[in-house]
């Protein structure tokens, strides 16, 4: 071996440089000429291995890195959605604030591992003082503990093992579910939650059979008084309620559950009380927020998404926990770290991960950039999008408006002629919407979503997009209303033919 | 509100360039400029605050984003630990490959949601590819399921969430550990596993107490005739048995488990196989690793961690079970999906994440710059650089190598005049050499961590970086006998004072 090694996995720093510039430079393009882009391709599996050369195995010898670095940019560029068109609405998944991607490669390069504090000195500093910026923006006490994760779903989860450990009432972490012999521990949540309690109830240990999922008002808000009953006629069967979640922000119309209620409540039964504001969360740095959702400050824990309406891109979720003892003693197998006689963070101990990357400084650089002015006002104004579709769509005699809640409108497209509703309509219009939502989004025009309300199918608009305008929204109800009426005239049964 | 809006997170085009193009120089003037540096500041807490000024609140007004982001680099730039540095041997945390670094800026500037198919087509079917090309340097089947994770213990805990469902016998996602009214469901692995598995049994209900923590053999090997003892003595108690976890290269001294014996106990026992190959799975792919290494091709699931010895930025862990299904079925709540017809990964089925970023971007550009002869030559060459060390350790009279195995190396400094054993003589020897690592780490000239062996308190350095050189190694021992000398001048008790 050669006192200096050759190292097919290097680059020179000449190398590093021009490569780097023409990534730099392919992205300013990229982004500067987003409207003129489909959303989408809609290309099939086929299509995408095909350009891919998904089969080839692992090639022996190496590339070239400015080749590569070129051919993986173009085949990104030509076959991806892109979450960062101003016209992309789908799910919750917001744009891309620029000095968030540039802060993935500053965080990449410096490679902090920040499990450990002194692996990572700036860099956990850095995040600790994120976390309590994301704190301070909520109303959620600056001393609390929290942590950057990989998004809503762990976010959430991390709460979730906390209130586990502190409301189990047995060493739970050393004995495990079975450490009760007889009680079993009892999840309640709205029907409208997300998808990930019932991954953190079956992760966990608790099992997805134990949530119990309570029916929501007419505006899909959980109904606290059957939530209250439940947990009371629970008790009385010796089962255990440990954890009640409240939602701010459904995802499928952004409904807000009373937190100030849930929180009383909580407060009188002694359970842990947890807020899913992945979505949502954000909106109570508005000075207008209502305080049915200003009350998350109240919460034991809450689990946020940078990633979302901070507009960082993938990934970062936040979990935040009210009592940092209580997220320490759900992780830690360490007593807390002193370096140099004073307490220190090392985030392995208030997580699942051991080695963990530097997320943090996306969404740190974002705050400063925009500010919590700059925040208030792109919130206020996406929620103003999504009013004025909602508007918008009011005033079209073949749209029907459902819901609006923070940013998320839902309508649908109903012919003038079918005004009338019986099971045969609406089921005839299930099917009219779905098939429309399928061709918008392949056409790449716009990306919407759906949501199920009371059995029928809605396009969901949900509006967590910086580059979103007015002309966008303006733009929206037209280009539904030409694929609409393309579907229906090939789709109309003959029997509800009544058009003339 | 304006047709257009005016967004303080935007930045235009040329914007996006200048700060972009300054970053990227930055950072090659860094990489190029490491040798120069400290590995680490050594630094306190209160210094790294006030560098920060870390008690100052959210900003209400917007930044500069040129200034903001010059701003952060100075501060990662001068008070940050390198674990890119050539003299970096801590843990294991790999130095980042470059290429890897630009792949995070591209990942991140595409921002794929690779939770779905259709909101990130290439980017899962790279995903996908990489996965295949994980498993090919493995010797594993190509057609397993698994996926990019962030890191080692994640991808183990997936791993293990996989063996749960498919061993428990009942519904355990539905019903819970409680589910099994009678049967503790129990765990197997070496003294010397990660305490990844702690967080495994912890999170996932099973209990800490049900780690069956297995003796070793001298050579820190899991002692398989125990292992098997133990399993049967447990299934006669009424016990339920259902993972035995191989270790693939031990944190402490990269030991190898038996793996080609565990695999056949487990075919034997009917239990789930898996190999935690965090750190030294990938030595799997040398032509000359052992049979006991080449073994874990048999296990039913593998977790490596790309970023260690690939060499990939923080964070990318990867998961890798053999029976596509079976992953599936440990997390999925949906019917496998199809696109136009054809069958296409949802990564939300097959992990804890609904929203995903694209990890496995770098991972895929880092082994087709180097390829699989690139690979392998920087992985010898690290094992090399490690057995290298060992033998000039040995060689010297105040030095006492431990181990070696893989790139993982323990010595430790020894006066002469203290080679005589004693008890004193061992605690002073372990204070010792605790207060020179100490003094190491802090002093930036170059980083190892330690490893208790017998009781015995050593220095470990593991090389999973592409920078070091022999150069490097050379300069070690002096070091380490330099700083070693002036801390037994300083702490060499009275008693032990028999040099001269």
């Amino acid at each position: 071996m050669k006192k200096h090694r050759t190292v097919p996995i290097e680059m020179n720093p000449g190398e590093f440089r021009t490569i780097g510039h023409h990534l730099v430079d392919r992205i300013a393009d990229l982004l500067d000429s987003l409207p003129a882009h489909p959303v989408t391709t809609g290309e099939s599996p086929p299509d995408i291995r095909k350009a891919l050369d998904a089969s080839r195995l692992l090639p022996d010898i190496g590339t070239d890195p400015a080749q590569l670095m070129n051919h993986a940019t173009d085949l990104l560029f030509d076959h991806s959605l892109f979450n960062s068109h101003p016209r992309f609405w789908g799910y919750i998944t917001s744009a891309a604030a620029p000095i968030g991607i540039l802060g993935d490669l500053l965080a990449s390069a410096i490679n902090q591992n920040t499990g450990a504090w002194f692996l990572s000195p700036m860099a956990s500093e850095i995040e600790a003082q994120t976390v309590r910026w994301i704190a301070e923006l909520l109303g959620f006490p600056t001393d609390c503990g929290g942590l950057l994760v990989s998004g809503g779903n762990m976010a959430n989860i991390v709460c979730f093992l906390a209130a586990r450990q502190a409301k189990a009432g047995w060493d739970v972490r050393a004995a495990g579910l079975h450490g009760s012999k007889t009680q079993q521990l009892r999840i309640y949540c709205s029907k409208e939650t997300h998808t990930w309690v019932q991954k953190a109830a079956d992760m966990t240990g608790i099992g997805t059979n134990n949530i119990r999922w309570i029916p929501t008002d007419k505006e899909l808000r959980m109904d606290i008084e059957i939530l209250r009953d439940q947990i009371r006629a629970d008790k009385k069967t010796g089962e255990q309620p440990f954890i009640v979640i409240g939602t701010a922000g459904s995802v499928s119309t952004g409904a807000i559950d009373d937190l100030e209620e849930i929180s009383k409540l909580c407060r009188e039964e002694e359970l842990w009380f947890h807020v899913d504001g992945a979505y949502g969360g954000f909106a109570a740095m508005l000075p207008d927020a209502s305080p049915e959702l200003r009350a998350l400050s109240q919460a034991d824990s809450v689990a946020v998404d940078p990633h979302k309406w901070l507009y960082a891109p993938l990934e970062a979720g936040c979990a935040l926990v009210r009592d940092p003892e209580k997220l320490r003693e759900a992780f830690a197998y360490h007593p807390p770290y002193y370096h140099f006689g004073v307490e220190a963070i090392n985030y392995l101990d208030y997580g699942p991960q051991n080695s963990r990357g530097f997320r943090a400084l996306k969404v740190w650089l974002a705050l400063q950039q925009a500010g919590r002015k700059g925040y208030e006002q792109m919130l206020a104004d996406d929620i103003q999008l999504a009013k004025t579709l909602h508007e918008l769509v009011a005033q079209k005699p073949e749209l029907e408006a459902f819901t609006h809640s923070l940013s998320i409108t839902t309508f649908r497209h109903v012919p003038s002629d079918l005004k009338i509703t019986s099971d045969s309509v609406e089921e005839y219009l299930n099917q009219l919407n779905t098939e429309l939502l399928t061709r918008l989004q392949n056409s790449g025009e716009a990306y919407l979503s759906n949501a199920v309300i009371d059995g029928k199918f809605t396009l969901r608009a949900c509006i967590v997009n910086f580059r979103s305008s007015l002309a966008d929204i303006d733009a929206l109800p037209e280009i539904v209303l030409r694929i609409g009426r393309e579907v229906d005239a090939e789709l109309r049964p003959e029997r509800l033919n009544i058009k003339g």
